[in-house]
């Protein structure tokens, strides 16, 4: 019962990744896989085509971590160490493994031609290790073990491309990651919109303390707070999610209307939950930017299959177009200007409008704001946006903002911010959102 | 001339990452910065957030690296341990930094909000250490030293958001990693369009070589390819711009008409030479978008600005959007579908057209094709996208791309491609661009 977890270490091996030419997108994908499979993830090492670099990141990894997933330096040129690398941490000597020459040629072959002799290289393996057979490209993966202070680690070396380390990653290292009767590991995110991270913490409060378990711990990513719940000390998976569960529950007390999805969509949580719900509904939605400029659209149509429930929209950055294509009356621009509550509902009324000629929408989002750098003033600083929705059952709501952060961080949360309206309606609830300053917040 | 290179680390700091919730986009573009001031990165490290495994990574790193940078782990909350951590491996206690509490007061008073004492914390920082200001949010970074048996090393904590980090990084990491000793170090850069980084390679051929003064290196961000040209062993300014401009007519004569810009703005250079250029002729653009969804209109106002070109645009996601909005004709639709020419140059000529109402505009741009993963077809495959240009003068062209890389990338190439295509136009030139299968390349 008692059993620890296993613990791994990712090891991401080449010049372009320390350079920064290329960003490492497998150490976090293979620490996903590992969280999932109840392995607890130590540390995301990066090094270069350096053989002593790298047997000597695989020995002083080796000596905290259970298991080592190396991933790159596995070709066939001579900045591919990893095979030389990873016997020297061993302290073994390559041969050439029969099976994988085979492996190589059968592989040309099969795209008719001949290995060249260049290949051959990759064959090569500790002789107290294996080779790992990769379906999908030239270079076999490699396993080993290195002993550091008579304690065990096992290595295993996987090539840099995705789609050839993937799966043999999900058929070779999985299984060695799991350990019956070991502790469960299970992790939960409730995603939230509308307040800021130290809002949510202060909200959550002893909930995030580091010793608690489940653990909570929360991340801001674009105007998305997600609440990370990770159960580690559970005997069983109907354990773990109990404590989820409870977790869950205390967390949704505190926060309330501000959660708006659990797990799903990771990397664009609202933009999926408020596709999913337009979609269920069978509610399709149109938009007209200003200031944004087409940023909103794009979010919308961000996730496969938003063809559904997103009709289209109208790009008015300048005025003569907020009249013409969208028949915002002349005098409200120029009595209240393009950046006011009148104007933002008379946007979003006219793309309510202006839709019905091409099937009809059933919400319409807009945006008018004062991006930056110039353009402010002492009543309309930059960074002060109003977002209005308007609706088919006759209901509409406009709110201004005040967000910070220079052009491109004030475009991007007047986008975000009008999702978050746009959920609220689709949700049923109403609460004042993060930057909001009119209609004033009442707590 | 023989002084030695900055070393430098990279530690990420975060559960977010350590689990693979999240992919650490940081460390590379820091890493990118520091080998272009000649710094040599030798490690890149992500930890979670355990003031014990900060600290010892920390450590570590120190012992090799005279200068560290780490993001993440600055925020208000209690999984945020990067500043006790820092005093750790420091041996250095906490302390509250008076300006970054005034700061951190201000930033919440400008917009409109008082401080949450939750956020006082930030404010704390190593009694032998420096904070950072952080002009983009609440998080001031630290700077402290870390001595390891006698030798120092530098280390900076900046936030783990980009657009708070980057710009901290830029002002005041960067100055600290050139070494100059002497010589004159002077850079250029020279914009590419339509051309793949592996062929902009093949023709710069020898130019490229490692040993060569100036050196002339690539890097392609979102299609753009930028020759970096770096003069670094001349002892005068004058000597070393001599090599400049020799490196750069050589590269301008193996690339030809692809070269658009010298210098400029790093982020947005084809943004900002197409605004540049309509702004110099005093014309102006509208966009019609379907599978990019705003992506183009929100490229082309992300620069300050904007205002005096772009009139704004239809975002034509649907088939009833094309046809009410643009007048693309019910039978273009039919029988050719929405990716072909004729739709394509219906969509570029209606934007025209229904751009007269608001003041007429001189270009149009229409973008439409099959982003996926779904809707592909045997004549159509996902990837395939038609991207017209017509303008006031009666000129039109129009083209078919094949892009691989996913959705978001066929949506970030096409839009970028737009671009590229008014960019030949306003240069009056004509070259095939990357990915061009529709008209044939000649060559």
């Amino acid at each position: 019962m008692n059993e620890p977890q296993r613990t791994c270490a990712i090891l991401a091996i080449g010049d372009e990744l320390i350079l920064g030419q290329k960003t490492d997108t497998n150490s976090a994908w293979i620490a996903d896989r590992m969280t999932q499979r109840s392995a607890r993830v130590v540390e995301h090492v990066t090094v270069d085509d350096d053989e002593r670099a790298i047997a000597g990141a695989m020995r002083r990894l080796a000596g905290g971590a259970d298991v080592i997933v190396c991933t790159g330096g596995l070709g066939p040129t001579a900045d591919d160490l990893t095979r030389r690398s990873l016997a020297q941490a061993m302290g073994d000597a390559l041969v050439e493994d029969e099976g994988s020459v085979e492996q190589i040629r059968s592989w040309f072959a099969g795209r008719g031609r001949e290995m060249p002799e260049a290949n051959r290289v990759q064959a090569l393996r500790p002789s107290r290790g294996r080779s790992l057979p990769n379906p999908n490209g030239t270079a076999p993966g490699l396993a080993g073990r290195i002993e550091v202070d008579g304690r065990g680690c096992e290595v295993f070396c996987l090539p840099g491309p995705p789609r050839e380390m993937r799966p043999m990653f999900e058929t070779q290292v999985e299984p060695v990651l799991a350990f019956e009767g070991g502790r469960v590991v299970r992790t939960r995110m409730l995603h939230t919109f509308g307040l800021g991270e130290s809002e949510v913490a202060r909200r959550l409060g002893e909930l995030m303390a580091r010793d608690r378990d489940p653990l909570v711990g929360t991340t801001a990513t674009r105007g998305v707070v997600t609440c990370r719940v990770r159960s580690q000390a559970s005997p069983s998976e109907a354990e773990a999610f109990r404590g989820l569960d409870e977790s869950e529950r205390l967390i949704c007390e505190r926060l309330g209307d501000v959660v708006f999805a659990r797990d799903g969509n990771a990397e664009a949580p609202l933009e999926s939950v408020v596709l999913g719900l337009l979609r269920g509904r069978g509610e399709r939605v149109v938009v007209a930017e200003s200031c944004t400029g087409g940023l909103l659209g794009e979010m919308l149509t961000r996730l496969a299959g938003s063809s559904d429930v997103f009709l289209g929209g109208w790009l008015t950055y300048c005025n003569e177009m907020k009249r013409v294509q969208l028949g915002v009356p002349e005098d409200l621009l120029s009595e209240f200007g393009a950046v006011s509550k009148p104007v933002a509902l008379a946007m979003a009324h006219g793309a309510l409008r202006a839709a019905q000629t091409a099937g009809g929408a059933d919400h319409a989002l807009a945006i008018t704001g004062v991006a930056g750098p110039g353009g402010g003033s002492e009543g309309k600083p930059v960074g002060s946006v109003w977002i209005a929705r308007a609706s088919g059952d006759g209901t509409d709501d406009a709110r201004l903002f005040r967000f910070g952060g220079g052009r491109s961080a004030v475009r991007q949360w007047s986008a975000v911010t009008a999702l978050g309206m746009l959920r609220l309606r689709l949700d049923g609830v109403r609460t004042p959102l993060l930057g909001q300053i009119e209609p004033a917040q009442d707590d």
